[in-house]
């Protein structure tokens, strides 16, 4: 786990695993774009991440409890799964794309999805969590029968794509 | 302002303006201790942060259009304020404090404010930003005649300082 923290105030606590701006876009990637191996987390990085930023990253959230490393046998990937602390970091997710929305300019193409988290409240943030715990803990969704969050801010992407290119995108980010 | 940014994503908009770890405590200080000087904040600092570091993050701040600092005259102290886009990190700083409940131990005395705020949801988050309306921008509160969340946190503070030290406490932090 961590060494000692700075203090014991529980926003110091969260801001020794989270303040820095890589760990937060690793784990964007993970939970959003469900990027759950090295090359793909490098391959599709917008931001341009470097090697050893990303393997010293997923590194550190393995050690504070966010990811768990799922080690490869011989020939095979290494598949990094979040964990509850993990997936709990959505709503830190939710606050920041909030306030990006609100205080900065971006690409609509980046933007739609964080405007549907805005906008969908509490409600889809505790409905992408639970599709979250079944993607990565393998835990079933208490409704089953409900439409996956991720179908609709994939559908809100692809169309936000169709709209700034005039053509077809495949759909990854 | 900032430089051109990695990507336009909301969520790296936010990420690169407060993916940091000593300009979140910066924030916070200033927002839940009301320390508006240079030397409040150093003196009082939890995380004890160094006088580079505070003046570098305060600078940062004001550039990115989180803070104001009014200049000071001959022998006066310049002041720092939150702006409106600094005050609307609020959420942010909740979020991060539910984690940090959640998922972390830490001090009573420090968590206890962390705890009000979570528990009093969106609505006490509400009051507490036109409390901070009211003092760093001179926006009188919507509801003048409400009781000022900064009271509760503090009245909470104390009592939880009372109950751990069996004394009395300055209930400054």
């Amino acid at each position: 786990m961590d060494p000692s923290p700075r203090s014991g105030c529980a926003i110091n606590a969260a801001v020794e695993v989270l303040g820095d701006p890589w760990s937060l876009i690793v784990l964007r990637d993970i939970m959003f774009g469900n990027r759950r191996h090295f090359r793909e987390l490098i391959a599709h990085s917008e931001e341009g991440i470097a090697t050893n930023i990303l393997a010293s990253r997923l590194k550190q959230l393995v050690a504070a409890g966010l990811l768990s490393r799922d080690d490869a046998r011989r020939g095979q990937r290494v598949t990094y799964s979040l964990t509850e602390a993990g997936i709990q970091v959505l709503p830190i997710m939710v606050a920041l794309g909030n306030w990006g929305l609100a205080h900065r300019d971006g690409e609509p193409r980046l933007r739609v999805r964080a405007a549907l988290l805005r906008d969908g409240g509490p409600e889809l943030v505790a409905a992408m969590m639970d599709e979250l715990r079944e993607l990565h803990l393998g835990i079933p969704r208490p409704d089953p029968d409900t439409p996956r969050p991720s179908k609709q801010l994939q559908a809100a992407y692809q169309t936000a794509m169709r709209d700034a290119t005039g053509g077809l995108s495949d759909g990854d980010s």
